[in-house]
């Protein structure tokens, strides 16, 4: 053993590694001073050099005394092992990471670019106000041809945004929030009209649910969605199963991306087979026919070529390569897009928020109690497991998920960063943390619940109406 | 040679053995005559024997001096070398056999049922009238559960009929007219509503059509259709383009569909790769859909059960198969189904007339000077090589394209078995029979041409507007 430390040292993970260290660190000085038989202190040394080799080979730090490590879930995802590859696509999100997915990988992989500085401030001085705290902190952290939405901007001409959801169940999570949140934002600064796609008819596809269920799911989420104070002039809500039946602009488009699209294609971008069924197979048709302003006559006055903004979970990225791919051979712009990161679950960032699990969730119909309830015992710590060591070595925001929660959610960047600092010093406790957490979602949510009470089926039914928005084209 | 006469006698026609055995009869009757020597007499006698046997082995029938072989394609076909099974799917038709395809092996294939002559005399005793031509001559010659539909009508119960075509050039030819005629009549005889589908989607997934030009073919079309005489207050025309964007209820049921049958399914029915697009994969939904009553709400108030009754070629009866799988899973009932055989080509019954090959067509927009060219250059004969032949051994109806097309179009019983009669026995030449036919087919042609002249912009406006028509439901 003391010849090959590293033999049964690799299964344990850095901070074991570090604790290690550190003993024996002590060991050797306690021997020192001991006065220990000096075969004895060397094989202590040679143990403790062997001991740091293994540290910083697992973690590509040296050790230093009183600094645990931090980053080295990172590290170990930026190997090329198989098994360490993230896997995200709109169905499933899984990454052995507890800081989430690497998103600046996925980045590389799907082809899109990083929102960086130079578009951050771009879009600053094109609106002329601060840009949104979701793409302050890397939240919207990927885009497809901003830049071209930013020069028609500067030139007076206009675009529209498209976002969606898919109805899986009456309850929306505060993670479903996000895309909407960030459109409300996009519409206020650059004064655009929105469409926004319940695909119902994808969730009677994928789930057991009847038509009827599905399409009431689409419904009462559209009273969550009107919640987040959508302007009723400039805002086009649609069920597929309803506006599909509504629109012949809507069923053109898709069947001219159906004519362009293979099975081939789909199974590789999708992982479909040759047992699923054919509903699913050319359902992302149905999901790329909005990208293009044909399917919105009434909205567009008819007009073709009005370019498209979609901001989305970078999941249905796919979807939009697809589209992209698609519409110059239909004769139609490629829409552009801003991707945001996935919104973790209570668990921690390995996954998802879903709805069909409650403990991953918090419910926008939440009380106030439970909420308390699930952050306290579900959200998951970045903190040390005794305060003893929370103290000393501090808690790590980058996995803790009440810390990420914030980043989301709390709207001032100077409270964040001082919640930051106390908390990676130890002087925040993880139950501090979550305090502060519940106390920024509780009104947050009783906000919400507020403003859907007011949401009637008369507001729905305009919402939905195919109809002119406050838009000249 | 003498003694293995069967060697190179394999690779003749039956019509050619039977010439052989002539020659060889008449060369042993002029050997006896001219007293010739035993010998060489005996070795003609042996191969005349031969010969008969070779001709017996080929067509299953002794040889008879004087009676040319008649049934001889079918019983070729009888046999069950795979090369000669006839193809048949919705885009292609192509048999072997001079006669066409054999329909009673295609009602074993697809399971089917045949329209005997209880059947046509149970429906002559429910409408009280004689039984259409189509009925009485086996054009309709298959059936799916139409003894429901009777059972239905017996009891004052409602169904409708549903049928459609694919628009795929602007003109119609003589063979497109047969299920209009048929369905005109069904119509009239049993009152109850009738919705045609016009497949403009699938033309445009299918061929190298723009939307635009698909949905221009539609139109068109229907202005033929209606030119059958269709009542505008009875019957509902809608293209795929339109009407798909025009009710919810189509929709939905052709989601539903889409959610029951799979890619292994729909390739195992129609052929299809994983090479094809994903419109094509996910259109046989389409052509399911207005087998439910649910897809018209407009006319059937909502209701989600009536009967439907579909009266097609053969060939689209791979669609209906699918849908009525799917029907008892969707909780609808199951389509009944009426099958005709195929309108053959000018060139002969191997094929089906093809819009895209003018020579195989006559067209509805052809002049009388255009149809009597065709028939005389193009119309396959079953007549003999040379007049002399044709009187002594008489025509074969069984072929002659003529005289099937006759069996179409011609109303008269008698005059139709005359001329049968007249054509088998060698009175009635091929030029003749042709004759009759032109004259036939001209007023016919002209009369339609008229009766598409009326109809105006508006009329096919009000055919293809979604409404309620003469029934209550």
């Amino acid at each position: 053993m003391a010849d090959s430390p590293n033999c049964d040292l690799k299964s344990l993970s850095p901070l074991q590694l570090f604790e290690r260290v550190t003993e024996q660190g002590e060991k050797v000085r306690a021997l020192k001073a001991g006065k220990a038989p000096k075969d004895e202190i060397d094989a202590a040394v040679r143990m403790l050099l062997s001991l740091k080799l293994s540290y910083k080979t697992t973690t590509g730090q040296d050790y230093q005394a009183g600094l645990p490590p931090r980053d080295l879930v990172l590290i170990n995802n930026g190997t090329t092992k198989e098994e360490d590859e993230d896997f995200v696509d709109p169905w499933t999100v899984q990454t052995s990471n507890a800081k989430g997915v690497d998103y600046d990988k996925l980045i590389v992989r799907f082809g899109s670019s990083k929102i960086d500085t130079d578009l951050i401030n771009r879009i600053e001085r094109a609106i002329g106000q601060k840009p949104h705290r979701f793409l302050r902190r890397g939240i919207f952290f990927s885009h497809r041809d901003m830049d071209q939405i930013l020069d028609a901007y500067e030139n007076k001409k206009s675009f529209y945004l498209y976002t969606g959801r898919g109805p899986s169940s009456q309850a929306m999570h505060v993670g479903h929030l996000i895309p909407f949140i960030f459109t409300k934002w996009l519409q206020e600064v650059f004064d655009v009209p929105l469409v926004i796609q319940l695909t119902d008819d994808e969730k009677y596809l994928w789930k057991d649910l009847t038509i009827e269920k599905a399409y009431e799911y689409a419904r009462e989420n559209a009273k969550d969605i009107i919640a987040c104070g959508f302007d009723i002039n400039k805002t086009f809500i649609f069920s597929d199963l309803d506006y599909l039946g509504t629109s012949t602009g809507f069923y053109k488009n898709i069947v001219k991306v159906q004519k362009h699209v293979t099975f081939n294609q789909v199974k590789g971008i999708f992982g479909f087979t040759d047992s699923d069924c054919i509903g699913k197979i050319s359902f992302p048709a149905i999901q790329a026919a909005p990208s293009f302003s044909s399917s919105f006559p009434q909205i567009f006055n008819g007009k073709e070529n009005i370019q498209c903004l979609i901001p989305c979970a970078i999941d249905q990225d796919p979807y939009f390569r697809m589209t992209r791919d698609v519409a110059p051979r239909i004769g139609q712009p490629k829409p552009a897009l801003l991707h945001s990161v996935f919104f973790p679950a209570l668990q921690g960032a390995q996954t998802k928020m879903s709805a069909s699990d409650p403990n991953s969730s918090i419910f926008l119909t939440d009380t106030p109690k439970q909420i308390k309830t699930k952050i306290n015992k579900h959200a998951f710590s970045g903190g040390r497991d005794t305060i003893e060591e929370h103290r000393k070595y501090g808690g790590n925001c980058d996995v803790d998920v009440s810390f990420m929660y914030l980043t989301f959610f709390l709207e001032d960047d100077d409270r964040l960063e001082q919640l930051k600092q106390a908390y990676t010093s130890g002087e925040l406790l993880t139950g501090e943390l979550k305090k502060v957490l519940i106390e920024t979602l509780q009104p947050l949510i009783a906000a919400h619940q507020e403003r859907r009470k007011q949401v009637t089926d008369e507001m729905v039914k305009q919402f939905m109406t195919p109809r002119k928005l406050a838009f000249e084209f």
